[in-house]
């Protein structure tokens, strides 16, 4: 199995590369460059709107969107919850973040209207993944997380089986961002290694991360987006640190290093496989 | 001919740097900060608005606005439109980067005001020059172009009958980026070249382009401050792309050559000058 | 004196890199990921937020807040006067930039409110803080203060009066940003030394200098939290200027040397203190 997905792995990334695919981004505007940088730094292309009917029609020129509900103005919630729609109705690929979930009743709101819009990927820390589960009422979620803003602040196996439950839910993958990472479709785990302890001094490394998958998503399955782009990021994290002197170094390094990688060098960052019985 | 803009875009560069042009924008989320850096870089000052009255207020004390209409949010039309009654009553040289014109309707409507309030300069890649140019209903425009979010999917001389057109319209200046760069007046063609193809692995360098003809606009002739920042960005994306590893170091070199460059260096970066006929 | 402040500089610094304390921020667009990263870099953990209802729980969470008018849009007035409000009611310590005082309707209304709302700390140029006292009607302030967008046109000597008027009425601090730094409590005047003249070639020096001090805020006194902002600027900066080759390469530099200063390095930046008679 797991030679398949290594080269499942190698097609995404060259067919990504080719292809130019664009994955539009409602995002949030701390990272919203870094998102955009990143997406393009693996060959994808990047579109960031915010009014409905863009969202929309956007959508539907890309190949998956990334919806991130990071900062939240007034306006956002209407747009998201359209875009949610038009992507589940259309049958096209999108990837959520739900950042800080449980902090406000927009974002709640929000959130709550994408359980039957099904994110193909859904990409949070530990924290946000057991609270979005939780807050969809999925077994493994908890109704009051220890949500403290945007930091992780339970480990990557806790969220297992939150993870597990939305993955089954949406039909689709689940990354849980941690200091390993997990992926999941619900079926079989794949568990990352690699990346920096820089990762947590620069602001946007998941939301990054995130959009990364939903350029993936318009040449791959969920799964293989959401591994995709987290050994690519695991891989570009680990060769950054090495040189960095510094988070400002880092993440300019770190672009580099997402630039550079090639196909086989992200298939073959460290990552183990393991079916769920 | 050529003596004379030589000169021009000299007298541009030292004037700026002594004097610190204040260039107010509204621009988009995505490249803000980039804009502001690198209007920075070259001597200019910065000042970002969103509202109506603040966007009337700051442009009647800075020297040249900045319009980009890329990530709209639901006020944004009303703030767009009045700034460009105001810089248009006003007489304040002003620039527009017409984004992604064609995917949604607000973006239109902002589009169609400025053809009334002529932009002094307008700058885009070739398929959004087309696509003004025909929203316009000007000679050399297609009303539906093939606008791919921001990228371009047309070579530059394809765009050479809008520009003019646009040009002549406006009484001012249209820039068209692409692997060469076509700016004209209506009356004079100059081809600057140079620059670098990490120049499209990077999200901004467009619209930081825009900024900086403002700063320069804030001295010159729109023709004048055009091919000004046409030229220091050619200059700085082939200086910065001999030292760059990649996008993420391209972008840090990319800032340093523009506050490097000399005047001189910049009024000598390769360029043609040819007449309309 | 001066022995105890630098013992409370060297404990502020340790105890943030120590607890990670979340400074949450409603801040501008233009340098709202700076302000996040600088956080991150010295320590601390970020959270912007845009809703009133977030902004309120947020802050609740977090050690203190910070406030910064730069790029207001229409919701931005609910949402930091109530800001402001529940700061105030709840006794958390909350820091102020009040970028381009003057320039607009809404801005000059929440600058007013905050007035009653008593930042812990403020922190402008001079022209800026001359500006806000003026509208506060204190002494020291000029109703009209020549504030040029968010550009210092005044030297910091000519705001003392202002900042103490200001420290005296919100009996918190108020830091000076200019050449030399001026940072009191309306007792005493701490003048610190250091900096970079690219500080002022990069957009968002002041901003996340202010964003820090809201870090430190979480673990000292207002006036220890400012001056050990503006101690490890002074430090990072002129750092960062030796190894700078450009405006690009200083700010990558800089966030490298705000990771890196010992908590020693920054109590012992050239300071000096003098009691207000």
């Amino acid at each position: 199995m797991k030679e398949e997905i290594l080269s499942q792995i190698i097609q995404s990334v060259k067919k990504t590369r080719e292809t130019n695919p664009l994955a539009p981004s409602i995002t949030n505007f701390v990272t919203i460059n870094l998102v955009a940088n990143a997406q393009l730094a693996v060959g994808g292309s990047a579109a960031m709107v915010f009014l409905p009917n863009e969202a929309e029609n956007i959508s539907k020129i890309g190949g998956a969107t990334y919806i991130n509900v990071g900062t939240l103005m007034p306006s956002h919630k209407k747009t998201m919850i359209h875009a949610g729609n038009v992507l589940h109705k259309e049958n096209i690929p999108w990837v959520l973040d739900p950042v800080a979930v449980g902090i406000g009743e927009e974002r709640n709101e929000i959130l709550k209207s994408f359980k039957e819009n099904k994110p193909s990927i859904i990409r949070g820390n530990s924290s946000e993944i057991i609270a979005l589960a939780g807050h969809w009422e999925l077994e493994g979620g908890v109704d009051v997380s220890n949500v403290r803003g945007v930091d992780s602040t339970d480990p990557v196996e806790r969220a297992k089986s939150a993870a597990i439950s939305l993955a089954k839910w949406t039909n689709g993958a689940v990354a849980v961002s941690g200091e390993k990472d997990l992926v999941t479709d619900g079926k079989i785990i794949a568990i990352s290694k690699g990346g920096s302890h820089y990762m947590e001094k620069i602001t946007g490394a998941g939301c990054s991360l995130a959009g990364v998958m939903a350029v993936y998503a318009c040449n791959s399955t969920p799964f293989v987006a959401a591994l995709t782009g987290t050994n690519i990021f695991n891989l570009a994290g680990k060769r950054a640190e090495e040189k960095a002197k510094g988070p400002g170094s880092f993440e300019v390094e770190f672009l580099d290093a997402l630039y550079n990688a090639t196909p086989e060098e992200i298939a073959n960052n460290e990552f183990t496989i393991e079916e769920i019985k």
